[in-house]
């Protein structure tokens, strides 16, 4: 079966999938995207992932996108005409194709385009064994609360991290705290089980699958706090994990070369990565 | 005449020129890119181009880019094909399209994309008058050394200049010093004669225009310092002013509403500005 994709307003075969050359999200990283899980045929979370969308059209002023309700339509048709039952789509909005101009254009439209793929849900053995972390300066803009396409940085955290054997890196500001991997969130549990993550400042984008966890913790009664952690203590902490739309959530068992606690998954990491879990499956 | 840009090795009508969605540079801001002046139908300072094109791609570690002789054979049959003798020529090279993840595909050839666009050379208003600026914080990543397509806070700073009235926002460091314009570069002119512009360093791009005009401020035996100053110098300063490929050299009259010195282009400026044409015109 052969993949589609929806380009501005029509479903193409995957391969001739286009933009123009001159869309401003190829020459400027002018756009925003969503990555949001399907599992057994439906959009996980969906709802988190358009608020959030809406916001980050928001905050760059790209005005006249889509609306909710046929987007939504449009991610439906994506999953069926590529028989998606365990995957994800992919969303992309940028501002518009317009004569090449670093200003906003005057007269532009917004151009849509949303993919699907499918894929497993992430391997069970690195649920299992846990994944190790390398850290790396946080040299990233200011505004990663917002959702860009403007991903260079990221992408060369995260090739480093392979490089180095590792499955992620966290990122660490100049204050040497953690902000976030290069496409997950970070977390920690202290010595006296407090679940710690960064707080949704413009450091870090508010996961949906972050936002989902922080709703699990406190309805199980975890404690929990919303705070930065430095390297050192996330070195020393008794748990870590991370956090993802693709990656549900992981245990870090390792973070630069150096064990977390004994080095295995930690018990409430496991707990969470198993309600979170199970929230999947209800909302799917 | 309809315009013609080359795409990855073929020669296209321009509406119909396109990259695939999942071009990296579409979806990660992944290549790099350069905007070359054409005067009297030749190319200015092109060596300087590819030599900083050569260092981009190196720092981002994208290879089998196009070499510079066939690139340059390009670059002559897009002037060629779209009649161009004043105008500019934009070339942009991404690390290539492959399935969406972070960190570099295994197997993917860079695409190339060259444009090229009639332009009359700058407004001769601009520089008889000079051009107001405003500052604004620099939020940009902290390799700005490296021309990559991830120009989103440029996009959104080029625009608040423009809300306000301003031709280019200067952007500020977090010590308080200009870095560089959103497109442009940053020069003043001290009370005591000195030419004064940032040194090289990760948080500016090291523009062809500034290299050019370095040559020649040395050349002709101006006072030159290669160093950072802070917005209070700048508009205290005897002149200012703003060079890029597009802009030429520019004379800067106004600062965040208040004007440089008595408000008028300074004389340093101008001669600057009359060295560099020239440069342009001997070098096309």
């Amino acid at each position: 079966m052969s993949r589609i994709a929806y380009v501005d307003g029509v479903y193409r075969p995957h391969r001739e999938a286009a933009v123009h050359i001159e869309d401003r999200g190829y020459q400027f990283a002018d756009g925003v995207y969503e990555v949001i899980a399907v599992r057994c045929g439906r959009l996980v979370d969906e709802q988190l992932h358009l608020v959030r969308l809406r916001r980050s059209l928001g905050e760059l002023r790209i005005e006249g996108a889509l609306a909710d309700a046929p987007l939504k339509v449009v991610f439906r048709e994506v999953i069926r005409r590529n028989g998606i039952v365990e995957g994800i789509v992919y969303l992309q909005i940028t501002r518009g194709a317009a004569p090449r101009d670093h200003g906003f254009p005057k007269s532009v439209r917004p151009v849509t385009v949303v993919t699907g793929r499918r894929a497993r849900p992430p391997d069970p053995k690195l649920g299992r064994d846990g994944v190790k972390i390398i850290t790396i300066p946080d040299i990233r803009w200011q505004r990663c609360d917002i959702k860009s396409v403007a991903l260079l940085p990221n992408v060369l955290g995260k090739q480093q991290a392979r490089e180095q054997g590792a499955y992620e890196a966290w990122q660490v500001d100049a204050e040497g705290r953690i902000t976030e991997g290069t496409s997950t969130n970070a977390w920690i549990v202290t010595g006296d089980k407090l679940v710690v993550t960064r707080a949704a400042d413009h450091a870090i984008l508010n996961g949906v699958t972050r936002q989902a966890l922080i709703e699990i913790i406190r309805r199980e009664g975890f404690g929990f706090a919303e705070r930065a952690f430095t390297v050192a203590e996330a070195k020393a902490a008794r748990e870590a994990f991370l956090t993802s739309t693709t990656a549900d959530v992981l245990p870090v068992v390792e973070i630069d070369g150096q064990p977390i606690a004994n080095g295995v998954p930690g018990s409430l990491s496991e707990k969470l990565r198993g309600a979170y879990r199970a929230h999947v499956t209800e909302s799917a």
